[in-house]
């Protein structure tokens, strides 16, 4: 039994899942004709009450492509100093939009109303103009840290008054939603793109939603096939996502409960000095100075547990849906033991 | 009955390619940890007798990432005006690379070596600097055309002798192979990047894999993260290529003898003035001055045959493994009595 | 003595002009503070009756700002093949832009309405939009060719109508107008944004001016600044600019007339093949088969005359007003003695 | 009498550089042939023991280029979060070379190779690539603090170990080196490429030079070209740089020495919070939080002394040649008066 913690995109496709896609109806989706990829993204848009959703290859395609649709080329993006979009997309707000970061040093991840408007360039003809706020909910770097709505709502009024534009990096969102009883109709309301995954807390191989009105949605088709994300029969993904809609959200819930019972036993442990707050199924914890990080993580690995560093002596563990009760058990005895 | 001959891009998995879908073993392919995605792309950089091959969402990005890897940005790519990466890829090889085309008016989409060195930039400071030439074989807006291999290996030394990268849009090599007895090998030794589709000849639903040896290739995961192509359980995509490589090649014979044979039936007609030489499965033919495409589309539709039109009163049919020998037989009998 | 026909643009400031540039009254333009900068583009504005005008350093920055000005990343310009543009910027339309160029097959760098409607893409959206098209007048590969107006109307037309952009670049504009009689009202009207030349037939040190409407001309300073193009004291350089204005255009004539009188010798030449036709001050001439251009152009520089070749056998001189009537009397005496 | 003091760009030549400029041999540069720019390039690229050095039409696209000549795109940047590439350059890293900056949280727009050494991303595929150093000295919003050289050699040491280049924007570079008693050599063995201004402490009114390696500078002339920096006849710019380097470099310890003064009757104000230490021509300081700075501004302006707020209640003064003792009595008086 290897126990495998370093990401919830590590899933494999149930066997409902599975049956779903080999059951899939597809067609040619460069000519818009495959009927499981259009029902997904009515279906989608019509959760966050948007005009508009589009599937996409990859989470990062999809933010990328936002970026894009809210910015022309010398423009500024306002996100967090741990924004996936800065950190973990090998630059490509600079690469495919010619934008810069103005990164904010907020907390976890998230940042406040008040940063934002500091953070908004002055209109002389030598700053880049700032035209974009982007957010990460739950965020990664920030260990699974849900952002307070309210806080939200403040930042949109920011960005109306300045008139910039909002976009959700929703990777994690449903496991926010799930934390805080939150609804896709309140999310679609604040903002103006929001990307969704289906691949890592919701289980399906492959695929990622970006979700908008029509008029900010007008060039995402012609964006994706510039990008190469223009697929042909791609409803065998689709369905995955359908049938994950259905039946994989709620549970989440459960990832969390044992996000926070394997924090909980981390806490106890002397050799670690912090564990980050849990808020869904994100555990980052901080081993003290004198221990051996590579070390630690090999003791695990030769247990047949895998979670990855995320540098500065920061570890990483996620629970997903592959996670079961019998590795839950057992990881929690081992960590008992070290 | 439905006979659909837009493109060869309309078909769908048989039942054996789902079946190896369905079984495939899947892994996290952002860790690399795929098998099945792993065994294709080490099955083609074999048969091209080259070091790497990677697996890709689409010919488009296959491509665009293929002229990245040869290419500084302000620097030209001699290619023709007929090119798949200038016509039909939205700009990308200047969105992307920030590079110009230098188009060849060449015949069917393809030109000679001799060509090619008048398109080159002289080396003084106010040209773009030539880094590349690109063919496509077998041209797509030439007709399904194949190249003369003897005229690429001139093109090849040409490349070298200027030192230029040599990109082979492959997106139905295949076909071309089997029209003229060629090989993987062949083409692997005279190209520095080979790109080859799954979807279009093959039957598969999605894929497209770019071959090249470990130098060339080097940034080529990089870069296919950046354009946002990394994707995670994507052996179900790549068990379908594993089936087609076993499968659907020879058969493509049968595709050129159908497109040959309404060839012929089309060259009957009255009201079509020209029907250009079928070499694979692309039939291209122009309607004569006074005919209504719009009209003639239509009733080919009121008929279930759908075709498209190419601009300039010229139509496509193209003939592929969902165009079966009832369809075959019923299309030509339509034909003769038009 | 020596003789430079190699371009118009060696020419050194008049002592007239050069009391002009260093009487000037200057400021610092980046705070928009140099008086003589405002005056020469409230003045170029006007005379072109337009909104705004903006010094650029260069001819090329005044273009490729313009084309920026014009599109948007993935978008395509329609130009000649031989423009200026796409042959001698380096590769600025993709470096600066991301857009493409579609080239016209045009005549001495000429094209006609009707091209420019089948050079439009289609607007599906695996295509680049078509956003701009893009004239030269002069055409200085095209030797100095005038448009004739009526088809510069007509285009103009097809730009409504296709809502695409008028740019031209008028870096010999004023020789154009000279020879045609025409005036600078009449370019400002059928154009959305023109750039002019100080430098070349006016014979200033430095600078070009783009013209524009407020709208279109809205981000010129942002971008001219982005480019690297907003400088201090710049008042020294426009000083030259306004003399050359009042000083150096109707004298054009006088080497239009010149360059005419040089054809005229060559022509005579039997070792020559082709004088193309003269309309202003650029003379292209192509040498006869067997005559060798490296010896040809070392005779002649021998004789201490400086002219250049254009590849393809083709050679060029251009009269300026460093050019003198002693200096074209030796030069014609050399001809004949050829 | 007007005290302008808000840049020392505002300067404009004396009657010396004025005569310089006038008599100045000149040609097209271009074609590279103009004497006086051929000799102060020489003379930069002497003076800073590099083999190269190429005039500039400004410091931004001095430094723009250089990073250009550092990086690929996708690539990252490390530098101050005052950095004058990131803050005032508009969004210029990543619209010319789609490159990010990675921001260090320094001291007075300083940082140390320690800070570097964190800010390297790791060598994984789906980070961005460092691949440059880039530090200011002096700090403009630093308020002309002046690097520890020692620090710098540290820097240089993580550069080496990591393969990264390593640029210098010296726009007052020559505050720094008569502040510090340092010279041109030292920074050339240092820095991979250093960029120095000519209009600001040295009272030109309009250049930078780029100086460099062979190596490094190969694609420099090109890239000039590309972005529209070529000119013509750029020797009556070039004298100017060569008469301010002859005589304009020792006296800015005048400069400094009225700023220091400055900043001594500044500090005695209690309207005023604080003085950042002045250790060259800068003088930076916060109004009390009661102070309204729009008033305090005007209050001076009605008094003829022109400066600038910096944003968040910081006000800047910079002294330069035109400054004269007259003026220097006049603005300590009306200080001591407040």
């Amino acid at each position: 039994m290897i126990i495998d913690l370093r990401s919830d995109t590590v899933t494999k496709p149930s066997k409902g899942m599975l049956d779903a896609m080999m059951s899939a109806q597809v067609g040619d989706d460069v000519f818009r004709e495959d009927p499981t990829v259009n029902e997904l993204e009515e279906r989608l848009a019509t959760l966050f009450g948007k005009q508009k959703a589009l599937f996409f290859p990859s989470g990062s395609m999809a933010n990328q492509i936002a970026i894009k649709l809210h910015t022309n080329p010398g423009e500024q993006v306002i996100c967090d100093k741990y924004a996936h979009i800065y950190n973990y997309e090998v630059g490509g707000v600079a690469f495919h939009s010619g934008a810069s970061c103005k990164l904010i040093d907020g907390h976890r991840g998230m940042f406040t109303a008040e940063q934002v408007k500091e953070a908004i360039n002055p209109s002389e003809y030598y700053y880049s103009q700032t035209s974009l706020v982007e957010v990460e909910n739950t965020t990664n770097k920030g260990g699974g840290a849900c952002w307070d709505f309210q806080e939200l709502e403040n930042i949109k009024n920011v960005c109306k008054t300045n008139n910039l534009g909002f976009h959700l990096d929703g990777a994690r969102l449903w496991n926010a939603m799930v934390a805080k009883y939150e609804t896709t109709m309140q999310y679609g309301q604040l903002f103006d793109t929001v990307s969704v995954c289906l691949s890592k807390g919701l289980g399906c191989p492959i695929g990622s939603v970006l979700i908008g009105d029509a008029e900010i949605m007008k060039k995402s088709l012609s964006l994706r096939k510039l990008f190469g994300g223009n697929m042909r029969q791609v409803g065998y993904l689709a369905a995955a996502g359908l049938y994950a809609l259905d039946n994989n959200i709620e549970r989440l819930a459960d990832d969390h409960k044992r996000a926070k019972e394997i924090g909980a036993e981390l806490s106890k442990l002397s050799i670690i000095r912090k564990v980050e707050p849990i808020e869904t199924n994100i555990v980052i914890f901080e081993l003290n100075d004198g221990v051996d990080e590579a070390q630690f993580l090999n003791n695990l690995k030769e247990k047949n547990i895998h979670i990855i560093g995320m540098g500065s002596n920061k570890l990483r563990m996620v629970t997903h849906l592959d996670y079961t009760d019998q590795m839950h058990d057992k990881l929690l005895s081992e960590l008992k033991s070290i």
